[in-house]
């Protein structure tokens, strides 16, 4: 055994640390500088990054600066680049300065806080900030929040406690409402029942039916396809009156509360048993970041505390345990990322960000309205825009892929009432109007190729 | 609306950037160098961290330095120092210093990879340094991996994949399984049988009974509180025969397979249906890295995949994509820090440090042996040590409790054939010989101050 003297080794990683993270803050930062200019889409096969990686790990150590030089030379070119001012695909994000450098913090003290003594501060900070974004988007007082990596995770752990809560085994969603409650029910066991929507892609309350053996409704607060907003209110009272749990997705449009002038989406949501509600989308912050809120707390604790011999510990009577509110035993210290974007941009800088995301998508609306043979295809709440451009289904497909093989811009698409409709989602802080006039312009240009 | 010139902003972002992450680096940098001063387990009481807090989110943004003062003034006597030379708590860890840094890029880079084409590069890395790491640690050729976050997750996973192939609804597991096994069949609606352990902690074959009901057994390389190995080769055979699927996990000890000499606790593994192992626990990549492999992945994609409108695209067919193989929709860039702690190693690097830790483990295992009215209570195959002080179970507690409460270590207890024994796990790069020795020096001195 060769031993090193603890404080030379630590100091040397120290050193390290110094010198190899300037070299990656300045990737970082040239990164940033330079994203503009890149494909938004990968211009790359399947197949083809993984042929150009060797096939066996080395056997001894590489400088990281190997590592800088071959995600620059081998990696970029597969990176379809969600920092680019022209990702408008399915919700885009932004993962903000402050964000950024708390993961770097994060992975530095490397906490996992399975139990309140693994990670105090990471405990209670995640309670804090949980309270802090109750109070920007208008919650209830006195809810009961915590982080989960995915809305898929934090709406299956609801309909886990729904489950337990109720005794009952089936899932009621809108033929709107994301595939992550199709996924978790298949995943739990449990019966899912998708009701009608109407005209405008809203839950048809006349079609709930009657809800005597349903554990839980989830009602969207802007569905994935269009961020259109289920009737919460009469949800809420159909769920009362079968004493059914009532979830919340607003996995994307929740971060719009933080403006009051949007806060008519969430009305009847105080009324949840549960809300998802994802900063890692619209609210500055890197993956992974979705809130999960209860206003049932000991329903949901009930469903998921399981502490074995091991982590039976003297202070646990008075210390919150955030693995005993969801599946995951280990936890990382997310909250960290979360504190930092909402101190560094403070309550008027994310209303700023949210307000222009959706100035840019309206002005988007509003030339498309204004153009011939373009249609709007569904209601414009926040910053999402669906469209179609002139011709059927077909064509619209043939000019979505030919704007995302152009580099230039990256749009989803989705399926409205049958057609096939494309989707501009404004979400990144860097996008300007610019942006969105250059994007328009390669929407038609590409269209009008078609005719000739 | 306010516009702002695209290039003008996204300068302004990256110059942030690049000054508060060189502040941010310096901080990660003084804290590896400093964190051996530093009590281990946090010395604040719960609550305490939480009252320090303000109540309400800030109405204006503040600058990231702000952020890095109240880490230090506020957080960080609120932090249990994972990176501590002498945190031996349940299993130790360490976020080496191209993990850390890889964090940073991935958050940079924001990508969301719940389909190839919203991320190649992440997706196609993936497989990769999981292809990798099945060499490094001997597991067959062929075999497909992804990353979780969590052994938790991972076990689940593997759970549901279970009961959708074999239509079963039973887990079996021993007394010495990990908790996330009894708490993920509870979650799924699954019903648990816990087969007793031998006098060595491991799965008792002979109790294992018929398994025609039987979806899953879960053997465990490596046991949370003694890491025992299960008979896996047995388990295998009685699996074979009854057509259940065989879950290993080796959340802990898999790590250990990078040296050769430790992969007689790989037998039989390579006939296992599922397999986890936490490059988070013993392989210098920070939280979260849970992989997991399958020899079947045509079944665990058959229990995960489903592909909606939104998320069809023209590539699919050709295509990875991993949010068909796990429970999560959106996965973030975790196989960059994978990748980046790889390279960085290499073989013989990741070699020495598991050869270190067992080592310094086997170092004090001695001096307890040798140790009158001490003794060892399960035999040490990695580098975990359980042991006793004179005394009775209560007086035990009270030496654990004493040891982490004066802040020189941190370590943690588990039950043994009904009595408390305490754990010492080495797993932290920066523990030298000097940490174990001081440790058990504490660990005698709290001992004999009971006696007076």
């Amino acid at each position: 055994m060769t031993d090193v003297d603890s404080s030379l080794g630590v100091r040397r990683v120290a050193a390290d640390l110094r010198r190899d993270g300037r070299a990656a803050v300045d990737w970082a930062a040239d990164y940033l500088e330079r994203v503009t200019d890149l494909p938004v889409l990968a211009q790359v096969a399947p197949g083809e990054i993984r042929s150009r990686l060797p096939a066996a790990p080395p056997d001894d150590p590489e400088p990281f600066s190997a590592v800088l030089r071959d995600l620059d030379e081998v990696l970029l070119p597969g990176v379809t680049h969600w920092q680019h001012p022209r990702f408008f695909a399915y919700f885009a994000t932004s993962a903000s300065e402050p964000g950024i450098l708390a993961e770097l913090l994060a992975a530095t003290l490397n906490s996992v806080g399975f139990l309140w003594r693994t990670a105090p501060a990471s405990t209670e900070l995640e309670a804090v900030v949980l309270d802090w974004t109750a109070q920007l988007l208008g919650l209830p007082a006195g809810w009961h929040g915590h982080i989960e990596d995915t809305a898929s995770t934090g709406t299956m752990a609801a309909m886990i406690a729904a489950r337990e809560t109720t005794g009952r085994n089936v899932v009621v969603c809108s033929e709107h409402t994301h595939s992550a409650v199709e996924k978790g029910a298949r995943m739990l066991g449990m019966s899912l029942r998708k009701v009608a929507a109407d005209e405008v892609f809203r839950l048809r309350v006349d079609e709930l039916g009657d809800l005597g053996d349903v554990a839980v409704v989830v009602a969207t607060v802007g569905t994935t396809a269009s961020a259109s907003v289920d009737p919460v209110p009469e949800i809420a009272d159909a769920c009362a009156a079968s004493g059914t749990w009532l979830h919340v997705d607003a996995a994307y449009a929740g971060s719009a509360m933080v403006c009051p002038e949007f806060r008519w989406a969430f009305e009847g949501v105080s009324r949840a048993d549960s809300l998802v509600v994802n900063p890692h989308k619209w609210l500055l912050t890197p993956m992974d970041c979705s809130l999960l809120w209860t206003s049932r707390p000991a329903d949901l604790r009930a469903a998921f505390s399981l502490v074995p011999e091991f982590l039976r510990t003297p202070d646990a009577e008075d210390a919150l345990s955030l693995s005993e509110y969801g599946p995951a035993l280990g936890r990382r210290f997310r909250a960290l990322k979360l504190w930092a974007v909402l101190r560094c941009y403070g309550r008027s800088g994310l209303q700023e960000h949210i307000r222009r995301g959706v100035a840019l998508a309206s002005r988007f609306e509003e030339w498309v309205s204004a153009e011939p043979g373009w249609e709007i295809c569904a209601p414009r709440h926040f910053s999402l825009v669906c469209f179609r451009g002139p011709g059927d289904d077909e064509r619209n497909l043939r000019l979505l892929e030919a704007v995302n093989a152009s580099g230039e811009a990256f749009l989803s698409h989705a399926a409205l009432s049958g057609r096939y409709v494309l989707r501009l989602a404004v979400g990144q802080m860097s996008t300007t109007e610019e942006d969105i006039r250059l994007t328009w312009d390669v929407l038609r240009r590409v269209s009008q190729s078609f005719e000739s």
